[in-house]
């Protein structure tokens, strides 16, 4: 079963948004075993619609996912272009009308004019609801395809699909057919080495691909041969990728961490430099996190270093921010500081400006609990924002794996 | 001038990676007029590259970027599709292969044999060299298309245009035809009604996108009669926009804030809950933020409010964390304890869980400084992500609009 994704706008063809709804679309369908096999994106532009949707029509997909150009803006057309598409016609909906007036009203906001745009709706379309926001969604069947239209905001689309879509539109049970396996902590090239003997052995049943990002490196299993159990086959990989491999699927390190410390009853606390703010986002990005983030302090400058994490400004002076020797005072003292179990720290040279004789990419991140005191050394020179990623990643992972050391 | 994107790769159709490479071509290559018509994204398929090129090709594009499927894995395979499209073959390069090789000697890691393959190159094609990584990139042409081949790592790839194609392959000024006003504060539809009368006043002489993101509404203007000047158009819109205009093209409400503070040479310092960090990750991705952005707390738990922003704990329970007078009270505390000129706070209900009877998506940002007092309040309900970064965006707005209230 196989899925097309047409997202639609000129901002993101111009790079003022990024496309996050393909990239979550194509992981929420493929636990139902439907796979995205090619996402496009297109300008504002009716005919440009219209010439595209007919290519994919024609294309034979099972599934068509179109986000964007729902708005009530002169520029958001696709209504328009999906009704001269299909031949069909826009009508009023005066109740739905009158629902969006009082939401506004509600709120003491008058509507502005242009949303009455909302309120009309193609004839031969089923309407999909929206809970978050006032432009609706659209079914349409075209031979074998079944054809969605939604909104481009991300919160409003997920919604769509979740509590509609997947549930009734396309009932389809969750798949065994693929297998993802999380891992961190280790380069594509070396995961490959380690588990090329497995990947030969299994090369007639499953199909294999590693998934690099700044977050780790995923390997999907897909499973062609349906003689074998593909819990076996992951369990394997899974083994042999250790300590590397954390988790399938939907698994993440913040959420590994969540659960391992929610446990263990630990709580955690952060001394952040060079990473600004980015591990205690990814910490909090999980509903209940507060239960064990306590939170933390960004020393972005080196008075809030000594200031506030009680660094020893002859420690600056002697080894510089960007050593060992600070790192380790910095989770001391955040540690202290809060009373958490366990005590986090980065400090590092993101770049592009170096310091000193200290190589730009260069970073040392401390754990200090009641019985670990870590300190790591890592050169990530790719850049500013990956520096800052890649940075976050390895404390994630060394939280995750702090018991092992 | 007209350009399509062609990015590969398993890991974006099935989500595993954010395309971030075509928003960032996108934004890159409109400066210099040339407009991306279509973004595709297929997967790590050797006849699906073939078929997909050969499309492209026949669409006639100035110019095709290629991302992806350069690096050393067994699925990594555009090499071989493009070797394959254009009748080349592969040559191996010795002194490259050596090159790489004592690379990976200096760092004091031994080459994974597989990397070989980074050392053979299509015959035809002519050498993009990588500064960042070990994949080179390639450039072909046909008929009257430029195609550009590239490693999928944003950090090699964006090097690759900045450095080697733009300035040397591509070699076009800067476009005067199309700038981008950016607006933060104000929603797209009542944007809309602001300028609409503008808008039909030239609407034979320009085209105009409304781009709205977490980040504010970009509005975009796109001269098509050469006769007008297009600064003074960009001039009126920019006036009615205000105050919600700050800025064109490239700005950012960071950069913004960046320049003001280091003109009145004022620091800044957050006390983030909700936001969890989110603010202090967004200004600190400046280059030398140090100068102003000292740092701040993340008090995400209400342990940290009273301990290190010395929250009063009577406070916290007369009127809770999500408060007015909590908020005022976090400004106040980063403030006094870092020595920054200015302080500010978030305090908020990011769900999915309510607080007792206060409603998800309510949040208050307080800012504090030698001689103002500021506390706003929103309701930003469409979800835990969308609430967290729409809080960051109006917190960066209040620090950019400040010496307006």
């Amino acid at each position: 079963v196989n899925a097309c994704i047409l997202t639609i706008g000129d901002e993101l063809l111009q790079g003022n948004t990024v496309n996050t709804n393909s990239s979550w679309i194509g992981r929420t369908l493929i636990k139902y075993d439907i796979i995205v096999k090619k996402i496009i994106t297109i300008g504002d532009d009716i005919e440009s619609i219209i010439i595209e949707m007919r290519y994919i029509l024609n294309s034979g997909y099972d599934y068509i996912f179109v986000t964007g150009g729902l708005g009530p803006t002169h520029d958001d057309i696709t209504k328009n272009a999906f009704v001269k598409l299909f031949n069909d016609k826009l009508i009023f909906n005066q109740s739905y009308y009158n629902k969006l007036k009082s939401k506004y009203e509600k709120n003491l906001i008058k509507m502005p004019s242009i949303n009455r745009s909302q309120a009309m709706y193609p004839e031969k379309a089923n309407i999909i609801p929206n809970n978050f926001g006032s432009a609706l969604g659209m079914q349409y069947k075209d031979k074998n395809s079944n054809i969605f239209v939604m909104p481009g905001v991300p919160e409003e689309m997920k919604n769509m699909i979740n509590d509609y879509i997947l549930p009734e539109l396309i009932n389809k049970p969750l798949s065994d057919n693929v297998i993802t396996i999380k891992t961190s902590g280790i380069m594509e090239s070396k995961l490959a080495e380690k588990v090329n003997k497995i990947i030969i052995k299994y090369s007639n049943s499953c199909k294999f691909a590693f998934l690099p990002s700044y977050y780790g490196v995923s390997f999907r299993i897909n499973r062609i041969d349906h003689n074998i159990n593909i819990q076996d086959v992951k369990d394997e990989f899974y083994k042999a990728m250790e300590p590397y491999s954390f988790g399938i699927n939907d698994d993440t390190l913040e959420n590994y961490i969540a659960n391992k410390l929610i446990t263990q009853k630990h709580t955690i606390a952060l001394a952040e430099s060079c990473t600004g703010g980015n591990i205690a986002k990814r910490l909090s990005s999980i509903p209940g996190s507060s239960k064990y983030f306590l939170g933390g302090i960004v020393a972005y400058s080196n008075i809030l270093k000594t200031k506030l994490l009680h660094v020893n400004l002859e420690t600056l002076n002697k080894f510089g921010a960007v050593s060992k020797q600070v790192a380790l005072e910095m989770a001391r003292g955040i540690r202290e500081n809060t009373k958490a179990d366990i005590g986090i720290s980065t400090t590092g040279i993101s770049g592009p400006d170096s310091l000193g004789k200290k190589p730009i990419g260069l970073v040392y991140i401390a754990l200090v609990s009641s019985n670990k005191t870590i300190v790591k050394k890592y050169n990530f020179n790719f850049g500013r924002n990956a520096h800052r990623e890649l940075t976050t990643t390895a404390t994630l992972n060394i939280i995750r794996l702090s018991d092992l050391f």
